[in-house]
């Protein structure tokens, strides 16, 4: 049975999956639903531990990548803030976009399904073999939540993953093969056979980001892959470690496959000596996955061409508070999810827009003041319980957000008002992790500059408007100029929903409203929420449309006449 | 019935040949098959020679388009060389560029079949009401034959135009309207509603260029127009009048089904003033179709971020004589495609590398010498006949052409060997036109720098070259590099024909190999073949894959709690 024959029952689910939208996933959600999952754990967490050295005698990881001219690491655990002392093998640019561009013709001539189905042996393996493993180095490198890395950065990852393998077959298979084509011109008849073939742009490059590193990458691998492009991976040199498994996971199977193993690679760098630059500007560049900062897409998307550049970024994330049927239910929502990671995810909450006048519930009007009062009580009692606190704030990730934090609370205080101030908390496991709950400030909109665009960490500003109408025209106008990924809004008033969704389509922020519940605002699901829109400075991928795969690849043909009898 | 009842039997006759790239048209080749042909050609002359004016009295094209700012007209017809005495309204910039987003939302909000309906609408009125008119627009402008510009430029450009119609609603299609999405989070049974929006980019900018006016722009038009967003069309100041006309049956179409018209505008300059950068430049611009120079298209893809660029421009397009069966029919099927439209096709062939061992055929090998001589007498004798010469050389579009000539025949007497030098040949029905039979020159691969990169214009180069394999590695490695849409093929060994499929197709040039008989080698069938490949500097845009249209519209989406009971 060929690796596209086993994988075609998931392949063919996930296709019908992405027509309609649905939920719908061959992974299990939880930990403790993966098979056997008290062992695939422990080994998980006993693999993880394997890589690490110790004090003054690093452990080196094994990738036997050409053009090797020396070992790199530098990863700290933001729960431990101890050196990782992993070292990878470091390699010299120009080998391996010459070992990439010499794996790409066999690849690129292989058919369809088996370039399918090698990738989805690929996230097969990273699934049965590997994702305990990459929790505990998503955990500590990224600084995620056992349960996040598990989720968000496992089985999700690999769901968009699986997502862009759909879209990549769908773009392809829209090109037929070979067509005969007959017509008269005056008196001959012409008899052509023509042969379409997929040609792939040539060496793509994956920029993986520090916090989120696997959930953008797979799928930009994929796509790229999928549709014959070798892969130059390059993590953030603060998490280097499930970008190394996942490529190494990727070289075994495709050499397994009979395929060359540079077709995927790690290229690694410091954060003294960074390589962004020069991978993005290499002639042999032709594509360009960036996630990451919003400065560094920008000059990303200024500057790949010739390559295509496809960049997921940050901004303003939303929320218009206008009424609400249960306020409480809302403002718990609100708190958790700004809370979230510690709201180091591109889909965080920051910009709570709140009509001055107070907002509608069913008993009446709740005064601007109580709304970031108690919204602030809300979001302090998650920080409050260590446990509640460890699962859901997590760790921050750079000590960069720390200083960022106490500088805004600086801010805040001269230009407005501190509604939250954060503090460490202790980790219950990790008594060493670098922590901190959220800040909160309140402020008018003409402190615009304070909040515009994103503050990337656990801040969040509550900001006073003239009205609803207000509200919603400030909230849209800040996507629309510094970009935003995510909307919320809370509304009873339907016509107020209607106008809502009009201007975060315009605006490109993907909105949800009046959710309550368990489930975090900013979840995205594969298969069904689209994950950026491209229409503002959050990025110009959409996790996954057809058009974040279809200019992977060209069209060549050739023809000639037909050579059998007419 | 629905504009777009009215139109669905041709509509899925044209996805199906969209799927299977065979031959296909709703439309009549050649004009004399047109129904009630003479009187509509009569009617479509008498038409075109109502928008002439006379010596000192222009007439002026109605458009009543926003902010006119004067009238500018300097066309002037290649068969005649006289002015054609007509004045469009110059609108300004801003003005249109204004109206075009104020348009916007109302048809971005219209469904995808009262779009897709309407623009086919447009297409079948150009076609039963306007063909004619346009047909000799674009002679005495472009300089096309009458037969080419009814064909090339009126129904082949409409079957374009269908094409990327049929593109545009497969990736809008993919796109599910709404979704229901449910699951469990802990305790929490999650139901959400979710609908996905198709947003437009915003303004497109269209260039159509001077040779070759309508083949490209209307299925960019189509394109950005089905996927939402309006159009500012930037013709060549040479060639206006086909797409005003173009211009004002889209805005009547427009408004008749209820639509602002200023969806799709003109936007003229002229020669000393050019707007191009401007347009190209400006803040309202989202994305940009050009068709024309490789040095302003170059321009355009470096320049028009964060705008989308969609180019199309020209190149080396190379012939190998490697061997031929027939080796008189090969030569003649060159030679009327060496000097179909004067070579001013950006298919047109350019640079025919030749074995310097000569060519092998049934009866024995062709010395290179007789290559290029016997080469050059098949184009001479289309050039004796001024009949023959009438009808496959037409006219020569730009004076600076003529300057071209003179320069290239001077600088190859000098380095290589003039095969054939060019002059006027006079125009049985128009004796003042402006005219030339081509020039053909032999050079060695020493004289690169002279034939490499689009040589506008009747002129072509013999190459001698050290080898057949060495004629294939300088033919594509010229491709690769300066660029090339197309390439031809003559020879009897399937090892090296399977060879040049490859090289080609990693070079990006769309290749037809040892055709011969009655199809000009470069003909290009909508439905069926690509045009450009986008893998080189020829341009970056494939007339129609999903590529071409995909990103023209990003997708928001919203989604709220479901408020039916479960």
């Amino acid at each position: 049975m060929s690796l596209y024959q086993k994988h075609l029952p998931v392949l063919e689910r996930a296709r019908q999956a992405c027509r309609e939208r649905h939920c719908w996933s061959p992974y299990p959600e939880l930990p403790a639903k993966y098979p056997d999952a008290e062992r695939a754990q422990a080994l998980g967490l006993q693999a993880f531990e394997s890589h690490l050295g110790g004090a003054g005698q690093s452990r080196r990881f094994a990738l036997a990548q050409p053009g090797q001219i020396g070992w790199l690491g530098q990863e700290v655990s933001p729960y431990t803030q101890q050196a990782l002392h992993i070292e990878y093998p470091q390699s010299d640019i120009d080998a391996l976009f010459a070992a990439a561009e010499q794996a790409m013709p066999a690849w690129a001539q292989a058919s369809l399904e088996v370039r399918l189905g090698t990738l989805m042996e690929v996230l097969d393996v990273i699934y049965r073999e590997h994702l305990f493993e990459i929790t505990h180095a998503v955990m500590h490198t990224a600084g995620q939540s056992y349960n996040m890395a598990y989720a968000g950065s496992g089985v999700n990852a690999l769901d968009r993953g699986i997502e862009a393998l759909v879209y990549a077959e769908q773009a392809m298979r829209a090109v037929t093969p070979s067509a005969r084509w007959e017509r008269s011109f005056g008196p001959s008849q012409i008899r052509l056979d023509k042969t379409y073939r997929i040609v792939p742009r040539g060496v793509a490059v994956c920029f993986a980001c520090a916090s989120f590193p696997t959930w953008n990458a797979w799928p930009s691998m994929m796509a790229s892959l999928a549709t014959g492009n070798p892969v130059i991976v390059k993590p953030h040199p603060a998490t280097v470690l499930p970008m190394a498994l996942t490529v190494r996971v990727f070289r075994r199977v495709l050499a397994e496959a009979g395929f060359d193993p540079n077709l995927v690679s790690l290229a690694l760098d410091s954060q003294a000596e960074p390589i962004g630059k020069q991978l993005v500007k290499h002639p042999k560049t032709a594509i360009v996955d960036f996630t990451g900062s919003v400065q560094f897409g920008q000059w990303v998307e200024q500057n790949a061409y010739p390559a295509l550049a496809y960049t997921e970024t940050a901004g303003s994330n939303t929320v218009v508070l206008e009424s609400a049927q249960d306020l409480d239910a809302a403002l718990r929502s609100l708190a958790t999810t700004l809370c979230m990671f510690s709201a180091q995810m591109c889909t965080s909450p920051q910009n709570i827009y709140v009509p001055r006048q107070g907002v509608r519930t069913p008993t009446g009007t709740v005064p601007f003041e109580e709304i970031g009062r108690r919204l602030a009580e809300a979001v302090a009692s998650v920080g409050s319980e260590p446990k509640k606190a460890a699962m859901i704030l997590a760790t921050i990730q750079s000590p960069q957000t720390l200083a960022l934090l106490a500088q805004l609370q600086d801010e805040g205080e001269r230009r407005g008002q501190v509604l939250l101030a954060p503090r460490p908390y202790v980790h219950p496991q990790f008594p060493h992790a670098r922590t901190s709950t959220p800040l909160m400030l309140q402020v008018s909109t003409a402190e615009r500059d304070l909040y515009a665009g994103e503050r990337f960490g656990p801040v969040s500003f509550v900001i006073a408007c003239d009205s609803a109408q207000d509200a919603l025209a400030q909230a849209s106008a800040d996507v629309r100029e510094f970009g935003g990924l995510t909307a919320f809004l809370y509304s009873t008033d339907e016509d107020f929903i209607a106008q809502a969704e009009q201007a975060y389509a315009r605006a490109g922020a993907q909105l949800t409203t009046n959710l309550t519940g368990a489930m975090p605002l900013n979840f995205a699901a594969a298969y069904s929420d689209y994950h950026v829109t491209g229409l503002n400075r959050a990025g110009n991928a959409s996790l996954t449309q057809l058009a974040f795969v279809s200019s992977r690849f060209c069209i060549a043909q050739s023809r000639r006449p037909a050579r059998d009898p007419a």
